[in-house]
Order: C-alpha cells, then sequence, then structure tokens
C-alpha cells in the first residue's frame, strides 16, 4: 500500500478527461495533474523539444513524491514516453498502448484509423503499438491540425466543423476503416461531428478510460493501491496563470476542479 | 552612424512579413531575428507569460548588441511593449503603432475594424492608439482564434477558410467599416478570403510596411543608418528545431532565408 500520489499530465486541458477517468477508477487516490500552459500546443513542435518539455515536469512531480506517472497527452506519449521510463524510477503509463489495445479488441476487420497532432502520426507510435499486438492489422493515419484550435474556440457543432472533418476523414472513411482512434485529447469534444462523418459501422476509440484501467492494474499488482474506503485529494497545477484553465477545466469536470497554482517551470523543473 | 544589427522577434514565423519590408525599407543593415517556435502561439495565452518571453528575447537580443528592436508580434506588441521600454536602453518599435496610424490616413468615415489573436483583442491596444491619433473613431473588434491554424495548415483558399472568415467578419462588415487592420502577422497569407468577404469598398491594413517605414524614420533621426551602398547580413534563431522554421519561412522570404540556429531560452534569456 502506498499514499502517495498519482501524477499525471498534459500539454493544456486535454488530459482532464483522463484524470476524470481516474477519479471513476480510482475515487480513493490522490492525484496532482500539471496542465503546461504556457507552452501548449505539444502536436505542431519537434520531439526534441517536447521530450525536453516532458522531462521538465516529470522531474516536477516527482520531486512531490508520485508513486505513478500518466502521460495524458499523446504527442508526449508518442515522442518521449520511453525517454521518462528509462529516466525515472517509477511506472509511467502513456495513452498510446492503452488505446491501441482497445481498437485492436474492438476491430472485427483488422482495417484500423488513427487521427491525431502532426507529431503524434508522424511518431507511427500508434501504428507500431497496434501491429505489435496484430501483426496482420491495417493502419490508417491522418493528421487533423485544426481539431485542437476548433475545439478550443467551442466550434464543436457547425458547418465549420463538419466541413473540417469532412475534410480530414473522409478518405479514412472510403477506404473502409471499422474504428477511428481519436488520438488526441482534445477531439472527444468532437465525437458528436466526427462520429456523424465517419457513419455509425465505425468504432470510435478515445484512450481515457483504458489508461484509468491500466493505471488500477499497475498499482494493485505493485500493491501500491489506497484502501478503498479512503477518498483521494486533487492538485492541479499550470504553467501559465489560471484563469483560462479553470474556465475549461470546469467544463471538462463537470464543476469538479480544485483549487489551480501556478508555477514557473524553466530550469530543468526547478520552480522559480 | 552604427554598425549593429536591428534585432526583430516574433512568436514563430509570421514576424518574417515584417523582416522582409526592412529589407526592403533598409538592405544595408543587417538583421538579427528571433522566432520562439518552441512556445508559439502567442494569442491565446496571459498577458504575464507572453511578457515574460518577451523580456526573455529581448535580452538576448541585447545580449548581441543590437541597436533598435521591432517587435514583430502584435500579442507581443499589445501586452509587453511598454514594459519592454522601460527595461532596455534602445529604441523598441512595435507594429500596433504603425498599423493603427495607416488605419487612421486610409479611413473616410472613422469606422475601423480590427481583427487579431484573442489576446491582441482583449488588451485594447489597437482601440487606444486609433483613438490617440484619431478620438472621434469608431473602433470594432473581433478576435479570430482559428485563422492562425488555417494559415499555418495552408487553409487559406478553400471553402472551410471562407466560411470561417464568414463567420468572423460578416458581422464587422454589416457594421459598415471601410478599413480593417489585419492585427496579425499571420493574416496577410489569408488576404484573399478576408478580401473577398469584406467586399472591394473595404481597404485592409497590415503593419509590416509602415512598420519598416517607422524603423527607417526613427535611425535616419537618431543617425543610426548603415550607408547605404551596403549589403546587410541576416541571421536567424528559434528556440525550436528549426526545420519547419525554415520551410515556413522560405515560402514567407521568397527562399531568401540564410542559416537558422536553435538556442534555448530558459533562465531570463541565458542560453543553455
Amino acid at each position: 500500500m502506498s499514499w502517495q500520489a498519482i501524477g499525471i499530465f498534459d500539454s493544456g486541458v486535454g488530459g482532464l478527461t483522463v484524470l476524470r477517468e481516474i477519479f471513476r477508477a480510482l475515487p480513493q487516490e490522490d492525484t496532482i495533474y500539471f496542465g503546461d500552459t504556457a507552452r501548449v500546443p505539444y502536436g505542431t513542435k519537434s520531439p526534441e523539444t517536447v521530450a525536453r518539455y516532458a522531462h521538465e515536469i516529470t522531474s516536477f512531480l516527482v520531486r512531490r513524491d508520485i508513486k505513478l506517472l500518466v502521460v495524458a497527452c499523446n504527442t508526449a506519449s508518442a515522442v518521449a514516453l520511453n525517454g521518462l521510463k528509462r529516466q525515472f524510477p517509477i511506472p509511467v503509463v502513456g495513452v498510446i498502448e492503452p488505446g491501441a489495445r482497445r481498437a485492436v479488441e474492438v476491430s472485427r476487420s483488422g482495417r484500423i484509423g488513427v487521427i491525431g497532432t502532426a507529431a503524434t502520426i508522424k511518431s507511427s507510435a500508434y501504428t507500431r503499438a497496434i501491429k505489435r499486438l496484430n501483426p496482420g492489422a491495417e493502419v490508417l493515419t491522418r493528421s487533423c491540425p485544426l481539431f485542437v484550435p476548433l475545439a478550443e474556440e467551442g466550434w464543436t457543432d457547425n458547418e465549420v466543423a463538419r466541413l473540417t472533418a469532412r475534410n480530414y476523414l473522409l478518405e479514412l472513411k472510403e477506404a473502409g476503416v471499422d474504428t477511428l482512434v481519436l488520438g488526441c485529447t482534445h477531439y472527444p469534444l468532437l465525437k458528436p461531428v466526427i462520429a456523424e462523418t465517419m457513419g455509425s459501422d465505425v468504432t470510435l476509440v478515445d484512450s481515457a478510460e483504458e489508461t484509468a484501467r491500466t493505471v488500477a492494474a499497475i498499482l494493485a499488482k505493485k500493491d501500491l493501491l489506497r484502501p478503498a474506503a479512503e477518498k483521494g485529494n486533487h492538485h492541479y497545477f499550470v504553467s501559465d496563470i489560471p484563469a483560462g484553465f479553470i474556465r475549461v477545466g470546469n467544463r471538462f469536470l463537470g464543476g469538479r476542479l480544485g483549487d489551480v497554482y501556478q508555477v514557473n517551470l524553466d530550469n530543468d523543473g526547478e520552480e522559480c
């Protein structure tokens, strides 16, 4: 048993969809969330820069004595996960592997589509993870850079969103995928438009639930779970001033967001 | 006369539109450009964070011994210019004041529209600058957060761009502005679609040319110009790896971009 918290980070607010599922699966656990709102987005930046940011944030969380780290950002999971696993002595869980596992489970035809940021798609991390689980799977990918700004603008159900979805997705639909992985934590906000474009025959996979299940399994196996009767406390840190995070975050968590503190992460994770 | 270079910075690649006009106006001058590609965009971030980034970059450029600084980013000009002027002992030129001056010159009716990022519009910097020059002017503003990602995606001439422009601009058009300031260095890439939406009666103002003219006037007045027969050298620094900047930057500068170096700006402008 361990009373330490679960650490979780994202480039911004999107990782709260994963945190919400962790609340559901493990209500007894403390959590510390970090959103890198001063440097968001990661999806358009180089692997080297994203890996450096991920290392700084993990150093910050590890100094707060976490027992497990969740990288709740697809881009950071795609380009930085192996480095973090080597550099830090705690279990590190990304969102790619759980999303890939779920996709392989639900796909009947083995033709699986994956959408994500430019950096996630370029990394081929989903394709490799899916093919490790099912070497016969056929994986078709497409980066959708406008989906994040559309979700942040709140344009999730208008003609621009529908037209953008058609531009990005028609090729995958025509290629006959039966499963589509939403490989970015923002994309669930566009789920209705994506579902409408892909049609009812295509199953949409979002990694949040499966990631929470993986976290619970690892903590159980290592005997690190808190007693089930406990009630966890939740802390939030961001790198830009908290106002925007609080506004959008409360939408993500249904008004249950607690106090949010700003921290300046220059200097390899030392606060200054 | 001074042989020192002109320093110029932007959150990313957009400020190259201003650099291009400086090349045209002052071909004899050396320039040092900094694009903060590891932290782009600024327009969705808080004034405090943008001001901190602007201070770090200016420290870096001042250590390279520049004679004048151009803040070629509307967001940073809107929220950080006065601070930079106080903190550094060189002339500092933003893009807001020149854009406002041009708008007041070309507007016949005094009804002027301004579009920009969320941070620029929220700062009211254009409205204040225009009203200082023409207290009777009526200024109507609108933030257009999707224009930057559209320009970066290269969707500048498709149905999504046209529909987005209509969503953002119809209200300004119907309000009868006769002049529209493109208050973001990315927006000139969407000029055809914006012009089509606003109609031929509305004059579009982009600050780049007027900013270059202001720089030339200040250097002439302070006797800091290099001899007109010289040919300037140009250096480029970015905070993310250079590949993306080089690709897009060459489009902006017509293939004339020189070597680009990466620099890590943590620690208040000290490279590390």
